[in-house]
């Protein structure tokens, strides 16, 4: 089954659009396990913890290549964990000339086994095919990001159009609906109404939720029936710094996973 | 001494702009080298042969994640074999909201101990600060890419003006003009030298000499006397497949010292 179909298929499910988000930074886990491996303890916990209520799991690359290759290490065994019973997504944003990203596209689906990728599109599309042309599993190009300097260069327009409708109105003939998704932050709703139009039968990952302010009411008010995965990472993870944080993340996943069941 | 005047300084010293890129790709090896072992080794010889006519070398890192942590491992030891003598350019290409930036910068400036870093500035001024906050260090915005794919979005015109000089005239004040830099590909001359203009002292970085095809005599026109270094991948690294590959990549490194020294 493809990534898609499964994301689709396990929301039905459990009823739940949420992508548990695991930017794990070493300075934020309770004290005891600040150190590689209690970083490694604490994703599998907040992994088993949070599962239930979770339709994918998103791992922000970054996080772990601070840490070099112990990092990288904990990333391998984190995916590992997943064990395939819920699609990963790999928040790389990587993007570069033809044979570049396919060496990227080799790293993220046959190295690491990663279901899901997000690409920077600002190259074109031969920077984005090679991702493509893994066809079961599912490539969300960056459209209206959740931070402030979205509006530098995605809110430009030309031809009466913002930057992030020419990317998805030039990029959503580049492959099948259920290979080819966007990113659009929770911090845009009316954007993502606009969007949802455009693009109804494509998979949105929806970041911004929790610690960066956006509003999940007008989130789901604005993407309606169409198929998303709505993203909190902070806000779940770091729920407590106590002994407890396991728990605590399940309670707060389970909070959620209820207020975002609407309509499944 | 900051990046930008490491490689003025090497520049005037060896009368040479080439970098050169360390892009390896094991299946490009004499066959006798085909394995981790024989990359690192290839690395390292590479270096030794290019170092005299090269001011800078470029690692893209996607060629390195392709074989997940033992390929790290490899650009880390060929970062340690460059050994500071040269400036080492990451060619990573990131950009992430701004928490995640300053992790992307912190294992590229300072778990790897890279000099300068390629940035994607889709996500705007936020994504980019993180970098920037290392000023001795230097970072090159994506600007015109050298691919096909930079007609997709890059040259859209938002006010008069294509994105990529939104990129630069909006990014030009984030930071000093000696830590902030631009790449252009070689493959698009007459924007180079309206770009030049712009940005009379900033660093570019040109890739897109040789396999892909630009040409050198109308970039060196197109750029005058303004700061530059000028990538060649490729065309060096794999000038031979045989045994003579070392010698073979140091007769093409100077070929292309010698082509670009107009002027310095």
């Amino acid at each position: 089954m493809n990534t898609y179909d499964r994301i689709i298929e396990r929301q039905r499910v459990i009823k739940s659009r949420l992508c548990t988000g695991l930017d794990t930074d070493i300075s934020k886990l309770p004290s005891s396990m600040q150190s590689m491996d209690g970083m490694l303890e604490f994703n599998l916990r907040i992994i088993d913890a949070t599962l239930p209520h979770s339709c994918c799991f998103k791992l922000n690359f970054a996080f772990y290549e601070q840490y070099g290759n112990a990092g990288m290490n904990i990333l391998g065994k984190t995916i590992e964990a997943v064990g395939g019973r819920v699609p990963v997504i790999a928040d790389a944003k990587r993007g570069d000339i033809g044979n570049t990203s396919a060496a990227y596209a080799r790293s993220i689906f046959e190295y690491l086994k990663c279901d899901s990728v997000t690409i920077n599109p600002l190259m074109g599309r031969d920077s984005v095919q090679p991702f493509l042309e893994y066809s079961e599993k599912l490539s969300f190009l960056l459209c209206l990001t959740s931070n402030s300097g979205s509006a530098d260069f995605q809110r430009l327009v030309s031809e009466g159009e913002p930057l992030y409708k020419h990317i998805i109105l030039k990029s959503k003939v580049w492959a099948a609906s259920n290979c080819i998704g966007y990113v659009v932050g929770a911090t845009h709703p009316d954007e993502l109404a606009a969007i949802r139009k455009i693009v109804p039968n494509n998979m949105l990952l929806i970041p911004g939720v929790g610690a960066q302010g956006g509003d999940i009411r007008r989130v789901l008010d604005a993407n309606g029936m169409g198929p998303a995965v709505i993203n909190v990472s902070r806000d779940i993870i770091y729920a407590s710094q106590g002994s407890d944080f396991a728990s605590a993340a399940a309670s707060k996943a389970e909070y959620y996973q209820d207020l975002m069941k609407e309509g499944l």
